[in-house]
């Protein structure tokens, strides 16, 4: 896959601008759930101040997508391109939103005491922060092998979650005083869930790019279903 | 707004498969409630054959809008009502996602005694099938006056969601037995939720493209901030 040499420059700034994105994504990520581990709200300042980074960022690299659609009246791969990164950056910035769900959620968790010992939560945050730098990396290398594997984790991410949601439920059931914790902490996996989501929406879109076959609503080879 | 001449007949199909698509969206939301109140299983299949119906079109309208882009150079304002265009059916297709994850859990309410007479989750079905019907109207009719009075209903929705979850809640604590069937509620709330934040996607869309003003992560004059 070539570019058209006029917009390399341009297309590079949306590549380093999608990366950047895709970093502070991640990072509010790992604050957002550290600030969970650690009890420490002195984290959720840096994850709001980074999600305003995020939004900037969406609306610049529109910006320069659209000018170059206007402008420069760019060909098949490279308008393919420019309306993937159209796309990706409103995934990257949803996500951003999901960081900041879950800080909303810890600020209620951290006033009352630890409901167990987290291992399962971190561990999902992990997983799905990996999701989101492999998207992009598959993106901004055009790496088809590495956008299926992202795709393929879905399924171990429902899985954790699905276990994740039983536990709690056990603690609900067997003492209603943890109804509230147990609750919120359930909301946390299910935004983590979510942000794998967007993640495999990424890697939707680098497949189809590099393949210019839309696989999002079809049958995949290993007989998975994408929705 | 006008739009270029020649572009007419394939900007009007952009807007019947986007109407389409958006009137499916809404009658998915309207059955898989329907579902629920009337313990109705057999309204699941008829859900599942419109996500199919919406994710062809969302395919269609991409197809047809790369074409307008690689082929026709469209214009500034044609350009932005294109690249629109494609946010727009991006937003319709996760609503359709989401209805089916509302019938998802039905199936699992629906096995057991009903909780309680359903008051609350049908007022915020017919809510978000309203904001959803309004946002592609405002697009349709570019109104931004519409598309601005779909932003204002988040409020009510997250007040509404608000309200569900704590009677949840009390349910939950005052009856452990409640419980698995008290979180399945809380989840179709959550659904039918982030249904209404699609729709407001869709509403900014509408507004940026008819005032070139991108509202997506600015202060709203009446001082509401838009994530």
């Amino acid at each position: 896959m070539t570019v058209q040499r006029h917009l390399d420059k341009e297309l590079r700034q949306v590549n380093e601008k999608l990366l950047l994105m895709a970093g502070l994504a991640e990072a509010m990520i790992h604050k957002a759930i550290k600030s969970l581990l650690e009890r420490d709200e002195s984290l959720f300042e840096q994850v709001n101040t980074d999600e305003k980074k995020v939004n900037l960022l969406e609306i610049e690299i529109d910006d320069i997508c659209h000018k170059l659609l206007a402008l420069k009246q760019p060909m098949a791969t490279d308008l393919r391109f420019i309306t993937s990164a159209m796309r990706i950056d409103t995934e990257l910035e949803r996500i951003s939103d999901l960081a900041i769900n879950i800080t909303e959620g810890v600020a209620r968790l951290i006033k009352q005491p630890q409901l167990k010992p987290y291992i399962d939560i971190p561990r999902l945050a992990d997983l799905v922060q990996k999701m989101v730098r492999d998207s992009l990396d598959s993106f901004i290398k055009l790496n088809v092998n590495l956008a299926r594997s992202v795709l393929t984790r879905d399924d171990q991410i429902d899985d954790l979650c699905d276990q994740i949601f039983r536990e709690l439920l056990t603690f609900m059931i067997s003492d209603p005083s943890t109804i509230p914790r147990a609750l919120q902490l359930v909301l946390v996996s299910r935004h983590l869930e979510r942000i794998g989501d967007h993640s495999t929406n990424i890697a939707e879109n680098v497949i189809y790019l590099v393949q210019g076959k839309d696989i999002r609503h079809h049958i995949e080879e290993n007989g998975t279903r994408r929705r």
